[in-house]
């Protein structure tokens, strides 16, 4: 059904805000699930509501808390909070250090659930004029490079970019299929897409149910992605203190956002960034349409919903939400 | 053959110091291209002081120079040096910034040819206890999302990271193939392997001749290989002022070293990383034998070479480069 933004972003705050969170902490978690609805990622969005595991169910177990500061990093315990709302309080740290010290690099351990969409925070920073990084560990799913055993989490890392228009943010997975992925297939019935996963005696295989207790593949079904997932188990849980490599406990963060006023300059940069979007456009394609930069051409869809005001949202999804609250 | 390690070190500072470059500046090039050698990275070696464009025969314009400097970054000028000289002086410096600030972010730009095996820099910077991260754009040669025409350069990305043990370095390029992969192939009148390239017309091609006049297809043949290749053109290309997208102008590279210490300390980081290793290359592999991290098994055969003093090349490489003499 079509629901009214405003309408949808109410319920979510209602359901966040029913056991523990404040209003002003539900509304900080609504803003990352509401832009992952409007981007299209809606895996990370209002189904973080629903399930068995539901972020408003997610009991902090301390305050955030600042652990390390130096004027270029801070090292932050989540205190057991569900991922979003310390992950706001670290992409306001590190864009608050990069605006004082020209680079701020954050590392968030100590949170439950994932981060949600890491896009929105790569945006913020971009929106900031700043350059963004994030990455982000989770409990292992992918194969090392010849292993039938998962290691690594699905391991999402992006990117932001300012341009003189909209910001490019970058946004990938490690891993050839979502966790969440398995989870739909095996509620709908469905096979897996061929060579995404394994089972656990290491063979390719297309049911959901094998795939779980099994492995899925690097998002290449090679080593240079299984390097990928293995560099930001390294960054965002080895290096900030949270679980890494076939543990099961936290998710760990990493923030980076620096400014390109240490080197090109910011104005020259967004001239730069810009150029880049309007040559690779321009580029010739086999269909004659223009080239598709995903990073960059939701932000102009994200705007059209928000002027419009309005949302397609799956009734089902909406049902689930308003018996949540 | 099989030639000692300290002749074929002699011969490329030889070789290189034969023109425009002092014994020192000689040395600090033969180090990089050395280093390509002894990790298998050959195409990155010794072939670079052969061909049409060697690097002993790039006459630098101006000397490197730092154009900008904060406590935490550096511009650098490459002065059109061969890109390995301007590229230890930038490694050296992100070093230098990191051991001082926690961290260091280095610009190189106005270097021609590439700076070649990035990950030698991302591995002296976890010598020294640091993570590292390098980015290098290059002339264009891969196709965006739905294109037909080359837009972003193969541009490479590594990371290194300090371990008990040995470093982890982890190098990849963002293309399926390099482009000297395509002019070996036209040399040696082979075909390309299937997918990896497509002609003008947008059409998959295994003639390397049609590649070279159409384009190589990102490292994964989708849209999360061209954004890695896109970050890599803005971070390495837009950031540091060098060419970007369709130009075909300097190369230009990123550098960024940062301490452990800055969040989880670097002692625990290193405990962290070296159980990383241990934890995935004990899990369990279809074939029995220990999983494979590539860029950390590199560094025993690395000094298993250097302590046996003898490394085997090619005759005729090794004619050709006499010769250069």
């Amino acid at each position: 059904m079509k629901i009214k933004i405003s309408e949808l972003r109410e319920l979510i705050i209602k359901a966040l805000s029913s056991k523990y969170y404040s209003q002003e902490e539900a509304e900080k978690i609504a803003e990352v699930f509401l832009y992952a609805e409007l981007s299209g990622k809606n895996t990370q969005g209002i189904l973080k509501l629903l399930g068995s595991e539901p972020a408003q169910d997610i009991q902090p177990k301390s305050p955030i808390k600042i652990i390390k500061e130096t004027k270029v990093s801070a090292l932050i315990d989540g205190g057991g909070a569900a991922g979003a709302l310390p992950a706001q309080f670290a992409t306001d740290k590190a864009i608050a250090l990069a605006k004082e010290s020209g680079i701020g690099i954050v590392g968030l351990n100590n949170t439950f659930s994932s981060v949600g969409a890491i896009g929105f925070y790569t945006r913020k920073m971009a929106q900031n004029d700043l350059i963004g990084v994030v990455a982000a560990s989770s409990p292992r799913a992918i194969v090392p490079t010849g292993g039938i055993e998962p290691a690594y989490g699905t391991n999402p890392i992006a990117f932001g970019f300012p341009t003189k228009e909209s910001p490019i943010t970058f946004d990938m997975a490690s891993s050839a299929i979502t966790w969440y992925g398995l989870v739909r297939a095996k509620a709908l019935g469905q096979k897996l897409p061929e060579n995404v996963a394994i089972d656990k005696e290491g063979n390719i295989t297309t049911e959901p149910e094998a795939a779980m207790e099994g492995a899925i593949l690097p998002f290449d079904r090679s080593h240079k992605g299984a390097g990928l997932a293995m560099t930001v188990e390294l960054l965002a849980g080895a290096l900030t203190g949270a679980s890494f490599v076939f543990d099961e406990g936290d998710w760990g963060t990493l923030f980076i956002a620096f400014s390109p006023d240490l080197l090109v300059g910011t104005d020259q940069f967004k001239v730069n960034s810009s150029e880049l979007v309007r040559k690779v456009k321009a580029g010739k394609t086999k269909s004659g349409e223009s080239v598709h930069i995903a990073g960059y051409d939701t932000e102009p869809e994200i705007q059209k919903l928000l002027s419009e005001g309005e949302i397609d949202i799956e009734d089902t999804i909406i049902n689930q939400l308003r018996a949540k609250i």
